[in-house]
């Protein structure tokens, strides 16, 4: 029986591990030029620099998150670079989550999730308009994974900041679902592999959604760049100050590099600043 | 500049089309198996047999649904095969829709979006969960868009059903969202290159979601095997009872052959059928 991924993590973070995910995002024009340079076909390119990424965080960052559009944009060159790239990664001892927001009925759930499986994921994002059957097959191939509640995105309030009759906002009445789906996906210590997609742009509302997923790890993007800070990110914490996995994307992967520096000498760097920074919220 | 997508999809009704869409949802073990046979790797038997069903549908069927997760489990061969039938498709003259219920933040939405064009879509299905920005590099790239609005499975309830304040659904917030972000997409007919997934199985909606989305074209899973019936089609036509494209996979792509007929006849003898049956709803 794999791991649970809560669990996964715990061993991580227990090892003194700070609860950051990377997300590998990676566009053409930022790669590094003597990179491309040295591997002009595009989908090289970016494995080859996911794989130096990976390279530079691995012992910083337990988990590192492939956002799947920027690989699929190159076609199937792209996923095949997504893949081995995604296999590196887990072979290096990161947890590997899948950036992809899937969502489809059941049988089409199923054909995503053995693609995700196969590919090396240990969890995926999904996105629950479809209801719970979109997102069981997941769980039931072994994946974790991070349901769409709360985004990081400023017009994500046209839907997700609707209030419904019972006076639940939508991403509410979701966290509500993600909460009821995960009862029957807790690890020993309670923390459930169906987890959720929480912005820190919308620390306003991140209590009571952490008072209705009391057992879900929020998987948090927006932090830095897309405005979240220090203190919106502490008040998604559990009472143990557990239950949160922030990520960064464009802040670590295309650091500015000091001089003499080389462009993973730069990553890792910003990784180990991210990682301090978090730890010091979680502390803080 | 490229044709409108519903003045495309209205010449070919013109010209003697029936509304449909025949669903590619490709599985191994439901290939002929002369065809395996033919093709050991799964990812090329995936290809031929859709090449087999395009060359089957063409000049019956205005419209083909390509179920990317079927696909997407063969990795990134499956995805090359994907590509590949996709561009068949088109070059031979049909309208080629990628159902692949993307939703993702504006950058990635715009990385999707290249993909999807560059692999030969004419259109694709999202999710809109994420709210506006999801949508528009879509529409930006030049595709039309599907959004899931009312889903045909029988636990989108859980979500689609739920009733806001202000006493629509969540399916009808999302189906006001996706008139509003229609209405600058409108072809010289007055239909929107942004139309709505509303499954057949709802019809007791069905009323409802047209009056909220008159210039959408529905893209409407559901019908046959699922349950849904040609007088649940019938009530989401517009007055002038167009607005439709009806689609359906197993019932067309898998049929039962008869005595001494090969696969392909047999496929070609079942999109003639319910290409008849559609055409006797819009009449009848």
């Amino acid at each position: 029986m794999p791991t649970h991924f809560a669990d996964a993590l715990h061993q991580r973070l227990a090892a003194g591990a700070s609860p950051i995910c990377v997300g590998l995002d990676p566009v053409l024009d930022k790669i590094p030029p003597t990179l491309r340079a040295e591997h002009p076909a595009p989908a090289d390119a970016i494995h080859h620099f996911s794989r130096g990424v990976i390279d530079s965080i691995r012992g910083l960052a337990p988990a590192v998150k492939f956002q799947s559009a920027c690989y699929e944009r190159h076609a199937s060159q792209g996923v095949a670079a997504l893949e081995a790239s995604m296999r590196y990664a887990r072979d290096a001892g990161l947890l590997v989550i899948l950036d992809a927001k899937r969502g489809d009925i059941g049988i089409s759930s199923e054909h995503y999730a053995a693609a995700a499986a196969n590919a090396g994921a240990h969890a995926i994002t999904l996105s629950g308009y479809l209801g719970p059957s979109t997102i069981a097959p997941f769980l039931a191939s072994g994946l974790a994974v991070f349901v769409l509640v709360r985004t990081s995105n400023p017009d994500s309030d046209v839907v997700q900041a609707q209030r419904l009759a019972d006076g639940r906002t939508v991403a509410e009445m979701m966290a509500d679902l993600v909460h009821t789906l995960g009862a029957s996906h807790l690890s020993t210590r309670g923390q459930s592999s169906v987890g959720a997609v929480v912005g820190a742009t919308k620390a306003a509302e991140a209590a009571a959604l952490r008072a209705r997923m009391p057992n879900q790890i929020f998987l948090i993007p927006g932090y830095g760049a897309q405005g979240g800070t220090a203190s919106d990110v502490r008040a998604m914490l559990t009472p143990s100050r557990q239950g949160i996995l922030v990520t960064a994307s464009r802040s670590v992967i295309y650091p500015q590099a000091n001089s003499g520096e080389d462009w993973a000498s730069a990553i890792n760097r910003a990784a180990k600043s991210f990682a301090a920074e978090i730890a010091t919220v979680i502390t803080g």
